[in-house]
C-alpha cells in the first residue's frame, strides 16, 4: 500500500516519470465524440432527444425543467441541507465578490491615456456533471461567479436521472442562482449542444464544467474548431500533501482517501519529511480505508499513488512545483515558512486544520482547478474566467502630437506605411 | 470599392453571413504541421537546423544568438529609432505595470480565511514572426508583459533572415527585455521546439505570439495534445471603424487602410450613420491608396471588406458587439455616450484623435488582441496572462468547527463519505 520513494535517490528521468500524469488518455475515443458532435449540430432537439434515450436510458418529453417544476422538485430538502447549501452559497460569493475590480486609468504619456474595463462574457454554459456523484457543488461553484460577472444568459445543462429529472440539491442551487431552466442533457451532447446551439439551447460563448472523458474531449474538441471558449481542459482530480513531523497521521489518510474516493484513476500523493510519517499514515489508511461506503474506488486509486520521503520542507516543496498538483495540503504547523516557494498549484490548504473538503464545498475558494500538471500555466475558475478585459485608449490633440511622431518611426521600421499614414493625416492638420 | 449595406435592411441569416470570419482555413496543413510537430519532437536541434535549410533558406551553424551578438546587431540603429522604441517600451510597461495587484484576504466565515496570489507562469515561449513585416512592436508587447509578471525564463523563437540572423530591431528590443539570447527557429517548428524542448531550446509551460497560418496550427495541435498552454487563437487582423457625422472621412479611410495593409486577408469594417459618409471615406480611400507602398495588398483586402449604414450611433453598437471586432475605432465626438453599451471588442481607439496605430506601437494597451469574434470571451494578452492566480485557505480550530458541520452535510449529499470523514477526524477530537 501506498509505494514509497525517497526524493534524493531518484534519477530526472525517475523523477520525471513520477511527476507524469497522462492528458490524452481519451484520445481513441475521439471519433464517437465527433460522431455526437456532427449528430448534434444537424438534428438539434431530436438528436439531444435520442441520446437521452440511447445514454441516459430515459425517455424525455421535454428537453428542460422549468422554475416552477424546479421549486417543485427542490421541496424534498431538508432545512438543514438547505442551510448547507446557503452558507456554502454566501461563502463562495463572498470570496468571488472580492475578485471584481475596477482599474485605474493610466496616463502614459500627457494627452494618452488608456485603461481596462470588464464586460461579461454574455452567454456562458455551465455543465454539472451527473453519474456516480452528483455536483451541486459544482454548479455553485460555477453559477456563482457568472452571477456576479454578470452574464447575461447562464445555460445550464445535466443529464437527465431515470426519473427524467434532476435531483433536489440541483433543483434547489437553481433557485438560489435564479436561473430560469435546467436543460436535461448530458455528456458530449450537451456540450456540442451549447456549442451550436437547438431550438430549445441557446449557443454560449464559453463553456464551464467538469465530466467524463467524453465531456472533456467535446470540449477539447469544440474550443479547437469553434470560438467557443472552454474554461480548461480537465483530467482525473488530485491531491499532494506535504507533511512534517507536526502533522497528524490520521488527517492524512482522510484527505488522501477523499481524494481517492473521487474515482479510481485519482492520484493522492504524500510527501513526508520522514519514513516514520509515511508508515503511520499507512496504518491511518488502513484504518480507515475499510470502512468507507466507496471504499473498492479508493482502494484502487491508492494503488497507484505513492508516497515520496525528502529531506526538509523546501526539498518538498521542489518535488510539489515539478507535481504541480490540483490540490495542496500543507500537513505542517510551519506552513508559513514555505507558502512563498509554491509556483505550481491550483488551491492550497493551509495547516492541520484545512482539509481539502472544505474548499471542496464551502470555504468560498473555486474547486473548479487545474488537473495534471495544467497548474503550471492555467489558474482555477474565479470571477475572472465570467469577463473580458477590453483595453480602451484615448489621446486629445496633445496626445497625438507626443507620441506621433515617434509611431511614425515605428511604422516605417515595420515597413507599415498606412499605419504611419494614420497618424501623419492628423498631425499634419 | 467597400461594398454597402443598410443594417435595417439586412435578415438575420445575412446578419450572420456578414459578421461570420472563417476560424478554421488552414484545416488542410493540419497533417503537414502534425509532420513538423512529429519531427521536432523526434530528432529535436537536428530538425531545426534542417527545417532552417528548407524553409528559410538559410544554412545557421548555431540555432541562437547571444548577449554580445545581439548587441552588435543593434548597433545599426539610428538614434531617433531607439528612442521611438525606448517610448514604445516606457508606455506599455507603466501600462501594464499597473495591471499587476495584490488581492486582500477575505474572511467568509469566523476562521476562515481565503485569499489568491499570484504566482509567475515559470517559462514562457514568446514567437517573434519574421517574413513579410518584421515586428519588433510584438516582441515589446509579449516581453514587458513577462518581465512584468517576473517569469524565471523567456525563450524567444523568430525566423532567421536570409543572413542568418535577426534584424537590428528585435536585436535592440532584447536588450531593452535583457534577455538572453533569441532563437533562430520560425515557422511550426518554434512552436513544436518551445512546446517538448530540443538540446538548446528550453520548454515553456506557455507559448505566446502571432504567426502564419501554420504557427497557428502548431499552437492549436500543441494545446489540445500536451499540457502547454497557449496565448489565444490567432485569425487575420480586423478593424472595425464607428463614425458619425462628427468624424473625418480622411481620418476614416487612413484608419481602414492601415488595417487592409497587414494582409490581403485582413477586414475593415466601417459603420457609419449615413450614406454620405461611406461615400466620402470610399472617396478618400480612392486618394489614399494608390500611393501606398504595400497597395496591392491593401487593395486586395479591402476588395472583402465592407460598410454599413445604420440609424443611430446605438444600432451601430449593435452591429459591431455581435461582429465583436479585435480593433474598435469610435470615429466619434459622441463616443463617451456609447462605451457603456460595448459588450464585445479587444481594444477600442476612442474619438478622432487615437488612430489604431497607435495602439499597435506605443500608448500602453497590448496589440495582441482576439480577432475572429474571440472577443466574445477572449481578452487580449495582459500581465494576466503571465501569471496564475493560486487560491489559498486557512482555517482555524474555531473555523472547522463552525464550517465543519455544514460540509459534512454536503459531502453525506453527495455521497462521499471520505469527505466527510476528512473534516470528523479533525472536529471530533
Amino acid at each position: 500500500m501506498l509505494k514509497t520513494y525517497k526524493y534524493a535517490d531518484l534519477t530526472t528521468a525517475e523523477l520525471n516519470t513520477l511527476v507524469q500524469r497522462n492528458v490524452d488518455a481519451a484520445n481513441e475515443i475521439r471519433t464517437v465524440v465527433e460522431t455526437i458532435i456532427d449528430t448534434v449540430q444537424q438534428q438539434g432537439d431530436r438528436a439531444l432527444f435520442d441520446f437521452a434515450q440511447r445514454f441516459d436510458q430515459v425517455q424525455i418529453d421535454k428537453l428542460y425543467l422549468n422554475k416552477a417544476e424546479l421549486a417543485q422538485i427542490a421541496t424534498a430538502l431538508l432545512p438543514e441541507q438547505k442551510t448547507a447549501l446557503e452558507v456554502a452559497y454566501k461563502n463562495i460569493w463572498k470570496f468571488h465578490e472580492s475578485q471584481l475590480k475596477t482599474e485605474d486609468k493610466v496616463e502614459t504619456m500627457p494627452g494618452v491615456t488608456c485603461w481596462r474595463e470588464l464586460r461579461p462574457i454574455e452567454k456562458v454554459g455551465l455543465y454539472i456533471p451527473g453519474g456516480t456523484a452528483v455536483l451541486p457543488s459544482t454548479f455553485l461553484m460555477l453559477g456563482i461567479p457568472a452571477r456576479i460577472a454578470g452574464c447575461k444568459e447562464i445555460v445550464v445543462c445535466s443529464p437527465p436521472g431515470k426519473n427524467g429529472k434532476v435531483n433536489a440539491f440541483i433543483a434547489y442551487v437553481a433557485q438560489l442562482l435564479d436561473v430560469d431552466r435546467i436543460c436535461l442533457v448530458g455528456g458530449a451532447q450537451a456540450i456540442a449542444a451549447m456549442a451550436y446551439g437547438t431550438e430549445s439551447i441557446t449557443k454560449v460563448d464559453k463553456i464551464f464544467g467538469p465530466g467524463n472523458q467524453f465531456v472533456t474531449k467535446a470540449k477539447t474538441i469544440i474550443q479547437s474548431t469553434t470560438i467557443t471558449a472552454i474554461d480548461m481542459p480537465a483530467g482525473p482530480s488530485e491531491v499532494l500533501v506535504i507533511a512534517d513531523e507536526t502533522a497528524n497521521p490520521a488527517y492524512i489518510a482522510a484527505d488522501l482517501l477523499a481524494q481517492a474516493e473521487h474515482g479510481i484513476d485519482s492520484q493522492a500523493v504524500l510527501v513526508a519529511t520522514s519514513a516514520t510519517l509515511v508508515e503511520q499514515t499507512i496504518f491511518q489508511l488502513q484504518k480507515q480505508l475499510p470502512v468507507l461506503p466507496r471504499a473498492e474506488i479508493a482502494a484502487k486509486a491508492i494503488e497507484h499513488s505513492y508516497a515520496v520521503v525528502v529531506n526538509s520542507l523546501d526539498e518538498a516543496m521542489q518535488f510539489s512545483n515539478q507535481y504541480a498538483p490540483e490540490h495542496l495540503i500543507l500537513a505542517t504547523e510551519n506552513w508559513q515558512q514555505i507558502t512563498g516557494s509554491i509556483i505550481n498549484a491550483g488551491s492550497v490548504f493551509l495547516g492541520n486544520q484545512t482539509p481539502e473538503s472544505v474548499g471542496d464545498y464551502a470555504s468560498g475558494t473555486n474547486h473548479t482547478l487545474p488537473t495534471s500538471a495544467y497548474a503550471k500555466a492555467y489558474s482555477g475558475v474565479s470571477v475572472d474566467s465570467f469577463v473580458k478585459k477590453i483595453t480602451f485608449q484615448h489621446l486629445t490633440k496633445e496626445g497625438i502630437q507626443n507620441i506621433g511622431p515617434h509611431v511614425e518611426i515605428l511604422a516605417d521600421l515595420e515597413g507599415l506605411h498606412a499605419h504611419r499614414n494614420a497618424v501623419s493625416v492628423r498631425t499634419q492638420q
